[in-house]
């Protein structure tokens, strides 16, 4: 009962990972803002399986059509629908998983849950469904760049125990993480995570890592108390994003460790552009007071667990409870975090727009 | 345009710091539970101000008084209101704040999003609102737990740099957490976290902390796919709660660094009275899987920046962007993890209770 | 899990008849508007019994307390909570109904639905519960009116077989309707309707009627396609209130026996203070074109039942099906349209104003 | 930012009318539910155009796919996706319109809304986006069938002042409604409605009519107060469908005329199997007591206006507010209400599904 995301700005995904097709409905995008499929293809190209040697050797193309909602290349303030055909179907890889619940995976509490599942895949847990919100996030992007200039830029900050330290965000752009297959825009670090997640592969394991977000530009004023805060809104976005298992903003663990004194952010003075306004010497908060965006750069951290899907051995059970081995042979990802990022900006986005929408909504 | 909480059982919280009262209304909450104010007091009181040493020395009584929706000690399934007035307002503590916004408070954000903000204290934005977040949650437990027998329990397991290592948590109920007034099952750390509060309380400072929250009994199958996922909707949930800034559940974010092959959750056949079900061997997954719960407890981390409220002084801006130094004379909290102990219980409850409703209505 | 009307402008009403109080919690009403209890004690005072000799002698005075969101007479963007305490309670007068469920009345199928019920009186189906949706609207309509202009005049066009017909609506204001105890804007045709009223009330029995109201200066642009048309909305807002069966808009039922050649409304210019804009040249629209506010002026019609409370014997069965005769005893109203009107504007109100700001998020 | 109807049981429809599709998201529908395209295709059919002499020659197929949440015949809990592609799409018919606004259309509505318009055809505002509804209401009848037993059955009542006054409703089914292509069941009065659709016709004219809908089998407790009242939610649903001016439940508009004593439904005992139960000797109310179910058929009518599209010439304005004449070329429906029955019956079967979900939540 929870396939649609936002509050004014709503979007709705649907389909399987094994079924016809992917995609999302928009509805309240807002109107005459220009869109076209090429537009969200970037964003879909980035998540796509198969771009380099760290990922999944499925290759699907996963080309958007704009079904409805757009004319002209511009938007038209009804619903906009977004399909992306599933086209590289291979069902007989996941055949020998039907009687054994993946470990780690929602096949067991999807069968508690409905008292029936897919046969096979995931089905609406599969990572497949984030494609509906790239789509969907990448159109939500678009209306934030062009009417507040809006930057949202995710990157790779961790993969396993390998860190990146980024102390300046401020120069990151998507063409610079862009610029090696881990995203990571620390190119020596981007290196050794490459190196761990080809040994990760080679011992047909996984690894986990961490997605770090800025957003630039929002404008002071968005999120909603009391309850829709933009910190909270931020982190349902995240945790809803499959292996997601952490989410912080500003200082966030290493704040609960700190002292007012030396956590607080204090005011002073700022140009923005010739005017002046109220800024933040630190930016703990990450760029949100009270639930509200404050101007300064919001600044999150998200966790995904190492992906569960392996080829090593698992000694687990079967749905009746007998003890078995399990060995994945369908493909698979060493390493999501990479593909992760546009799914995190994205999701960002939904979010951004939603709360600009609320904001209109409210100042006029 | 977001005073209200969760989708069937929904939770509308109202008031300000130094208004007439604060409270909430209950709509959707099922009929025939037995309720009365009693049942709710005891969680205002574990929240209130004034406990014991190490809260603020605010004395406020906070009697709460169902003005709807319960008949006879039976709830009627029509709105419960639960008002709580506010009597030890004092709004001439405030009076100096009100030319600057005090930092990483919500004044200023609260002035850029409405061009208006409350003359005194927090208004919305203080933890004086969680009073009917935790009335709201306490009804909701009763719920949880006269249904399904599930129990919720909070405590708080780190603050500052101190930290409790609680490997079996089992065998805490509420009554162990309250042994102390940290609130910290482990009795020698919470003799070590009183000691650093006190320190902090004498600097005029405050401190950060942790809580940690733990759900028995939750049956598998709640929490829905896509978008409200458990972890998403808790996440959700206690990121909405003042002054904290992070989440994790299960693993979090230790589980970023590990391999598939650690980290995955093996399934065993388990007694669950004279029932065979799966459970799993370890539970780096924290109860839940593709969002949903799965049978085995809930558990998660909230962290808490430290107060932003201190008495030291503090070089900052006016509204006018001029410097100016801020002293702080309001009473306040040093720490406010072991008071957010039930405010994150209520909160967890109430995202439970509304994802039990949900099943239900699935499954009939 | 309904008490909450509206998508942006969020009402939430709680209290039933004989409990402590009734009133509403009014979230994401917009900042910065002039909002006095006095503002909406005005419309209350024309909702309330013991008005005049064809009203109910119940004596309530329903005075309004604004209790949060409102400071120094205005609004703070935070939720307002509006109370009226519950003062002349007689629950003894209605004690021997409850063996009996009262035919048309609600007491039946709340404890189908609840399987328990209030012991007296009406619960949350009480007229009573209109009490915090005239507050709300009162509320809202401030804000219309103080934004856009919009007035809202709701009056009494039939009661039994006497019906006013009022062809040009532009001159009746809130005054001329209240000159006379119907609020029927025709005096002569007020003077039968209210002579009808005291032969019904002499009788023991009662009688309905219908209210007309036209919204004035609503701006082209408001209303939500597809599933939130302006007359869905309004269609909706009529239907929850007590005692309503049917709802009609422009040509309504009438307009089901016309060709398309006599019903299509033409465009034509017209002039808007200064500006040349498209009117059309008659309205049998009612103003709503797909949906969507055309600029002209918004009417529609409002069917309401005899109140289902008569001190006539009613031969019917109790609970357990077994005949009775049963004799109210408890004080009514013969006639509830008079009463309904300031309830059915600001139900309009409440509409309205939700769509303004949805508009408002669409357009910026 | 309302193309999604329903709370529990959510229906996001989209498409445009000359778009690639139209078609709708189901989310919440229950799992383990028998469902299949030809299920839903048999409503379709009774919506599609082309069926005989007195709807549009246009000839659409329409054929619908399900694209997701269905396998092996069965629902799986996880979104069902309907598509229905849009194969006979004449643009052309439509370019002279698109500097007129067509009158009674919702063109220049749409062009106030938005700021910018569907270049031809209405858009969002055809009548076609109700293919979306037909699919979705399918499916939910298919639900409240195979659980409750729950019989939908609506009929054309009157065509412009040709009416059938039909005192018993109980022997009404469907394949008796399509015994004739006016879908009125009083086989006499549906002869007169024929010719007068046919008269209309030759005239290039339209006309309106009224659809009468029972729902049989409502068990008691269906409905929200105070604000999803089963009429409100209803009455909403109608309201919603494009060219509806009005709905009255039960007695409607005439009982406004009547007093509460010959209005009044009296209890009285039933056989219902072979238990007894509360039942009503007369059913003035339709089936709804403040706003939940009785157990008595659900009656209500819902007035259509004559298609504003006709091909006789009318004198009306372009949008720069010039007179213009305007004669329509396009293919279009003299009548639309036998076509509207399948659309009426899915958008009550929406209703009724979203409202047992609902109970079920409550009552488990």
């Amino acid at each position: 009962m929870s396939n649609t995301f936002g509050s004014f700005l709503k979007v709705t995904t649907f389909g399987e990972s094994h079924g016809g097709a992917v995609g999302a409905v928009i509805d309240g995008f807002p109107p005459q803002i220009p869109l076209s499929e090429e537009m969200i293809q970037v964003q879909l190209d980035r998540r796509r399986p198969g771009q380099n040697s760290i990922s999944t050797p499925r290759n699907e193309s996963d080309t958007v059509k704009i079904i409805s909602g757009v004319e002209n290349g511009i938007t038209l303030g009804t619903p906009i629908t977004l399909v992306v055909e599933n086209r590289d179907k291979r069902p007989g890889d996941y055949c020998a998983e039907t009687k054994v619940p993946r470990p780690s995976h929602a096949d067991y509490t999807y069968l508690m849950k409905y008292g029936v599942k897919a046969s096979s895949g995931g089905g609406r847990a599969s990572a497949r469904e984030t494609v509906g919100r790239v789509a969907a996030g990448a159109a939500a992007e678009i209306f934030l760049r062009d009417r507040f200039g809006v930057e949202i830029v995710g990157f790779v900050s961790s993969v396993g125990n390998i860190s990146a330290q980024i102390s300046d965000m401020s120069y990151i752009t998507r063409s610079i993480v862009d610029e090696n297959p881990v995203r990571c825009p620390d190119s020596h670090i981007a290196e050794l995570m490459e190196a761990l997640i080809h040994e990760v592969k080679e011992e047909g394991d996984s690894i986990g890592g961490i997605v770090t977000c800025v957003c630039k530009n929002v404008p002071a004023g968005w999120g909603e108390p009391v309850f829709y805060k933009l910190e909270a809104a931020l982190g349902a976005a995240m945790l809803s994003i499959p292996a997601v298992k952490g989410f912080e903003i500003g200082s966030g663990f290493e704040g609960a460790a700190m002292r007012g004194s030396e956590h607080n952010d204090l005011f002073v003075k700022k140009n923005h552009g010739d005017k002046a306004i109220l800024g933040t010497l630190t930016n703990r908060s990450g760029g949100v007071l009270g639930g509200i965006s404050n101007g300064e750069p919001i600044c999150f951290r998200t966790a995904f667990k190492p992906a569960a899907t392996i080829s090593k051995e698992q000694i687990t059970a079967d749905y009746q409870g007998n003890e078995t081995v399990l060995k994945s042979t369908g493909r698979h990802d060493p390493c999501v975090v990479h593909r992760a990022v546009p799914v995190v900006e994205s999701m960002t986005a939904l979010v951004l727009a939603d709360t600009a929408l609320m904001q209109m909504a409210r100042r006029g």
